[in-house]
């Protein structure tokens, strides 16, 4: 066990995805986009408490995002460590790549467009905030070309982000203002410390005992 | 605790994945495709012991099937509970909607189109086979179509299925042979049983405690 690590075990993302689900509800969010792959363990669990009875459950739309995509390690950079991020990913190449995108054919099928919805993004972490703002500014202009093609300009689409964890730091990208202010929760807000996530566990017994040891259960 | 249940534990997927990644390897998958919601956890967690030392995590793309659109109760079909499926998901209607499919555009611009690659299917749960069904097919056609168009027709593109459980039961549709000759993999085989996962849970405690004594930990 590093001390130098936070343990998060399953049962414990679980349950601050069930903790936050309440707040989130407040936002009606139409669907979730979820960045993968970090995002989509909370974003499946989230479904479970987003359901309203009687409704559908809120359909879940994911992308792919990585900071560096040659990178190897295992840094704990939003989603670097999900294409394999270099310790440095962030030094080593500040881009966002796109590993996957939203499929706009599927949801104009579906009368699911984007524009006028609540849109809930989830991540696991927001680190350097590089990932979250990638994701809220391209989502936000495909949003705005498809609305001008469809004359529907006036409608207003809204953003909430949901992460597990914020880690308390110097940000290198900024969110906008209007999502700060009431549409941005992390279930919890950590220091500069690694999170190691049950789903890079090699012995998850191990993993859940170091959890359990630290309160993260 | 309901006796017509099986409960899985967290820890328990984690190590379905773990035990079932040296059989996977051996295909020496290209990208996986994860079906979601059911497929996002297993697939997430099966990248982390699939990763070799030095290269890549393998890209994770993710597509929505539902198998009854409008339905809203939890049913165990593959899927139909991601976007709520009724107990008679089935009877009511065998058609599967897509909810998302495949990002062509962004798997072009990193060169990573599907033809003549090593594809990893993951789901969760393989019950009628219907969603497995349709997402080889779709794909195959897909892939099809594109090497047509690229002239690349004569590129063998493989698929490799792996599911947490196959239940043993009929089946409503079918795979191709050479996939169930060798490369279809269910973690676990089980009786025609409701599953209880543990991203359904709406008391994780307690379904840990559940998944322990029937030994699902």
């Amino acid at each position: 066990m590093s001390d130098d690590k936070v343990y998060i075990s399953y049962n414990y993302v679980h349950k601050l995805c069930q903790r936050s689900a309440g707040e989130i509800k407040k936002f009606k969010p139409d669907l979730m986009v979820a960045i993968g792959g970090g995002g989509f363990i909370p974003a499946r669990i989230l479904r479970t408490f987003l359901k309203e009875p009687g409704a559908k459950n809120i359909p879940i739309q994911a992308i792919g995002l990585s900071l560096y995509e040659e990178s190897v390690s295992t840094s704990n950079e939003e989603n670097a460590n999900d294409e394999g991020g270099l310790p440095d990913a962030e030094e080593a190449g500040m881009e966002v790549i796109r590993t996957q995108w939203l499929d706009f054919n599927t949801l104009e099928t579906h009368a699911l467009n984007l524009i006028g919805k609540n849109i809930l993004i989830v991540d696991e972490v927001d680190d350097t905030r590089t990932t979250l703002h990638y994701a809220v500014s391209e989502l936000s202009k495909d949003i705005k070309v498809q609305a001008e093609k469809l004359g529907r300009s006036n409608e207003v689409t809204r953003f909430f982000i949901f992460v597990l964890h914020n880690k308390d730091k110097p940000k290198r990208a900024k969110l906008p203002e209007d999502i700060m202010n009431g549409r941005y929760l992390a279930a919890e807000t950590v220091s500069d410390i690694w999170i190691a996530y049950p789903w890079e566990a090699t012995d998850i017994d191990l993993q859940t005992k170091y959890a359990v040891s630290q309160g993260n259960i």
